[in-house]
């Protein structure tokens, strides 16, 4: 298993990306012993998307800036990420010199599933200590029900999206792995591990065919200029072992 | 108590007015006597906005259109509203030949106190039939926690605002009506049927600066040409008996 970090370079056009081993099991590097290692995942990787937002091109123009954390649960997590997102947004506001009678104004979607308990996160939102919300200082913020799969956002709405650890949650099981007579029919199991390598495949190509959708939606939505960040876990190669 | 429906004309910035006698106890226009009157009261007042968005003017650069229900609470009336509205704006896009590629990207925002249940109202959403789903296509949805008296949204972004029996909450309890030393203490009831002309006063005048606050949030986030539709409950004047 390995950590797949991807940030769009604005500049060019070009994709960035980071890795980091992860191994199963409960050794040293395993999943059991870093039950944090999700929130030091982000905490490793967003100084990357801060690089990029250091150099995000502002104008008068841009009164309205929009955050979107797709996939973000109902924690705590979702609002430390986005808040740390916020400060680096102000800060290049203020470096830009960008006419704003008191900074820009932001709005954040926190993004997920319509069976999320939105209303913990909303409890979240509006329970932080006094002083942390004077520090991000006051945003607005909106929960969006839905699929990341789907279109979520007006076109052209988006300055940065954001995705950590949610990508690796498909649109559904591939209907080769559910069907009986299909070689991919993984038994009614979800753990693929010891499946057949049909199976491995079949999941391979759902993910690929979810991630198309994915970055088709989000093409749509992301306006000139905006950044997307996405930590996600890939398998190795069946066959070759390379990631 | 009568109902007070308002909506703005777009063509000359006046606010137009209806008014419709509503009784208290349980006699034969008494609230109890009419379960439903609040849903017939929209049903009755609605047409007003929706001959206001027939003449709203749209260019080919209003791909995005955003409707705002203020303390929409978490059951289905607001998206009954709200389906109704939409029905509007799509036909006024059809007829004014907007050229947009399969119709406008359209947004509601569903907004209410953030102790509100969300989880319910998304539930409502997402599990209406098909058919009706169908009947007012997709459309782009968010929860919009907060207080309608604060600033929600981004500046002009807002086509369409409504809101309907919700702006008879306020804000707060008058301070006056909370101190003891106060001719407006009301003895620590919320019930004013029999109150002091002290404690009416403080009310109708709370009531008068959240209102005041209301329409200036709103005057900042409503776009040119946007309209903005409220139905709220008032008291006739304690001594002349006027609305």
């Amino acid at each position: 298993m390995g950590q797949d970090t991807t940030s769009s370079d604005p500049s060019t056009g070009k994709l960035d990306f980071m890795f980091s081993g992860m191994t199963g099991g409960d050794g040293e590097n395993s999943d059991a012993q870093n039950s944090t290692w999700q929130a030091r995942m982000v905490a490793m990787t967003l100084p990357k998307l801060f690089e990029d937002i250091k150099s995000m091109s502002l104008t008068d123009r841009d009164q309205v800036f929009r955050i979107a954390d797709l996939g973000c649960s109902s924690g705590p997590n979702t609002i430390r990420n986005v808040e740390a997102v916020i400060e680096q947004v102000r800060a290049r506001y203020k470096e830009a010199e960008v006419d704003t009678s008191s900074g820009p104004e932001i709005q954040v979607y926190f993004q997920d599933l319509p069976n999320t308990d939105f209303n913990t996160l909303i409890k979240f939102l509006f329970s932080q200590p006094r002083s942390d919300e004077e520090k991000v200082q006051k945003y607005m913020s909106a929960a969006v029900p839905g699929s990341f799969y789907d279109r979520l956002f007006p076109k052209s709405t988006i300055n940065i999206a954001l995705s950590t650890f949610a990508l690796h949650w498909l649109s559904e099981i591939p209907a080769a792995v559910r069907d009986k007579a299909s070689p991919a029919y993984n038994g009614g199991n979800t753990q693929i591990k010891r499946s057949s390598l049909a199976t491995k495949e079949a999941f391979a190509e759902q993910a690929k065919r979810d991630l198309d959708r994915f970055l088709a939606a989000r093409a749509h939505e992301i306006g000139p200029g905006g950044l997307l960040f996405m930590i996600f876990l890939i398998r190795p190669d069946e066959q070759s072992g390379r990631l």
